[in-house]
């Protein structure tokens, strides 16, 4: 799914990562941080593919919201997994979306 | 491959699309417009991956650079292509990477 964001200015994250070899538990807990962000003040939308390398961009209403997310303690616990068993590499890119445009022109 | 890019601020472009049915030349262009894109100035690196949603982000050293891209001749067909034949839906949004970090702190 695109997500459905609103008119500029919002916040994008993208996530890039490499994955381990294995589950260890990371099918159900990235599910559930999908879930766990929808619920989060602020969420717009999230965007998610993995290939070579995982890419999950998610929106958010301003700069402040996706650092409260960071924040959320069951994300907490989930970062600290992605980092010790999930993820052979990672980075994280907070950006301020300026301009959007579709099929349709500008959004 | 996770891009290595420097210390923000610098440019991102996330492409995010649908693909409709079927190849109609998407595979060698896809190729040949990554390929391209790094040619030009201003190209800090790309990531991409694609499962129900395709997600491409390219970084580019400021926004003129980015502008820049989307005005190559070359690049200026495949969008039309794109428009025309490879996508049923995109989004394009250009952003400034504000900070970024991985697993070794701040990049």
């Amino acid at each position: 799914m695109i997500a459905s964001t609103p008119e500029p200015p919002y916040t994008a994250v993208i996530f890039t990562s490499l994955r381990t070899e294995g589950d260890h538990g990371y099918a159900v807990m990235s599910r559930r941080m999908t879930q766990l962000a929808a619920e989060q003040p602020g969420f717009l939308g999230i965007e998610s593919a993995r290939e070579d390398v995982g890419i999950t961009v998610s929106y958010w209403a301003d700069d402040a919201a996706a650092r409260a997310w960071k924040q959320v303690a069951e994300h907490v616990v989930a970062q600290e997994r992605g980092r010790s068993a999930w993820y052979s590499d990672y980075q994280v890119r907070v950006a301020t979306v300026t301009r959007s445009y579709g099929p349709d022109g500008p959004r």
